[in-house]
């Protein structure tokens, strides 16, 4: 049996991870994500073969799982609307590309639904269902069931970016009004932005030195995560929401602003109260490669 | 092996129906639900042993199932926050009064679980995913995923009535503002009627009259309704949603309704178009006994 290598494709960077028999990670490497789509197969075959090849060659009985944003049909290898990479309407053969460099066992899977597998395993298997609550560019849950990704009837589960939450909110880009995405995203805290800086680490300081616009945003921001968590326990109802993606890597004082506001929301309405939402909701781990971690399960469970 | 009935307990009626071996429904009884909840174990049983008793006598062997507003706790058999029933706070024991009435496999279910199984069923198995988008004095949404209740860490699953849709909305009777349920729900209906029929038919004969608070109720009922459709779609990602319950019960003018407003959703938003929102909201089936063959199936697949 080959190895096993997780490969995190981000709208930054490209992370692949070697996993041994045991599941504990290896060797890792990082590189910058191109901006040709057409770069990225043979960037992750420079990945793998980093981390498990020889002399620049890959056995071609190593699992490659792939995380990749977009909307991703694992069946048939394909890839589409991952705007950040370049990937639009046509659909990019991705499984297909990387056969053709010599990788012949690879699964794709949409990246917050490998990241939140992921957290659900570095999280303890002690939870029934977990979901991660993932800020990047947009917004989006992945959703672990009984430990194994769900997916849903279109590969729609957790896209809730672009419910609206607001009919007097913002225009979205998607072409509704108030959608969460307007108020919970990477994209509305760097419209808050002036420098060059547009991250929620920025968006804290701005709003410390008393800017009003940064102040605006981070109470959308939090109010946002705050009913996106309401959204996934009154809905799934998930036992833990985690709090992730490159938006939210500020960490503990975000997750305090949304326990507080869950806590406020929960004082108002008895009805929200026993569901205990602040204690359920935590940060998504940031020690371990989850991404890595849940395409390689993603792949394990579905027997490839 | 004893019958099996399943018993469906709604704010206005109590409804036994008698199951056969091959699950085909027999014998049914209905009659008003009780003001006090006292009163309702005793008004099961009398249902029960009328459509399988002999004598009033009823064979202790004899599985009954019962679907029951509230928050449900089968493995503890206690019903709360029932509060059409008069249940409220204070668990009300209702698998053990029916114990010392002499029924000894009982099993109780939400409601709107039950009904949702039983939807599922009476619309075919070819479905990997169903909700029941029920609205009655409130609205919620039973969850059937792979053929079984999709019941949730804290049994919360499908309470989506209580999320805000509106942050400037009408004050809701459980603290928030512009809660889902102050615009689709049979309160809601209700609230824009001054008649003694406070039914969603008789909205609509007030709407077509040239009402303008029928008119305005209308159509929060109808964009409630589409969000919701939505939401289960875009958080679930159910294959179908089932619209159902009494405040739905006018049926096909209030499918077309909401299916025309997802189809104006998705023209101005692309991202809503690839769902198809619109082909997969249904009418729940009103010729089956729902209620009664779902909370049948609760227990059948529980292995009770």
């Amino acid at each position: 049996m080959g190895s096993t290598v997780g490969v995190d494709v981000g709208g930054s960077s490209v992370r692949a991870v070697a996993f041994d028999q045991a599941g504990e990670p290896g060797a890792s490497y990082r590189e910058p994500t191109p901006d040709d789509p057409a770069e990225l197969p043979g960037l992750i075959f420079a990945a793998v073969a980093d981390v498990v090849g020889a002399n620049g060659e890959v056995d071609p009985a190593t699992l490659v799982s792939v995380g990749i944003p977009g909307q991703v049909d694992a069946a048939r290898g394909l890839v589409r609307h991952a705007v950040n990479l370049g990937i639009g309407d046509i659909a990019f053969p991705l499984v297909s590309r990387l056969h053709d460099l010599g990788l012949r066992r690879v699964h794709i899977e949409n990246d917050v639904n490998a990241a939140a597998l992921g957290v659900a395993a570095a999280l303890g298997g002690a939870h029934d269902s977990v979901a991660l609550l993932s800020v990047g560019t947009g917004i989006a849950a992945g959703i672990v069931l009984d430990g194994q990704i769900h997916r849903g009837h279109r590969r729609l589960a957790g896209e809730i970016g672009h419910i609206p939450i607001d009919p007097l909110g913002p225009l979205c880009v998607c072409g509704q009004r108030g959608c969460l995405e307007t108020f919970a995203s990477g994209t509305a805290v760097a419209a808050a932005l002036s420098g060059p800086d547009r991250s929620t680490s920025a968006l804290v300081d701005a709003r410390a030195s008393g800017d009003p616009v940064a102040g605006a945003a981070w109470d959308g921001l939090v109010d946002g995560l705050a009913w996106a968590t309401q959204l996934l326990i009154f809905t799934i109802d998930v036992e833990l929401v985690a709090l992730g993606g490159g938006a939210a890597s500020v960490g503990q004082p975000l997750l305090d602003a949304v326990r507080d506001r869950l806590t406020e929301r929960a004082r108002r309405a008895p009805v929200l109260a026993a569901a205990d939402m602040a204690a359920h909701l935590v940060l998504a781990p940031s020690s371990a490669p989850v991404g890595a971690l849940g395409a390689r399960l993603a792949a394990e469970q579905l027997g490839i």
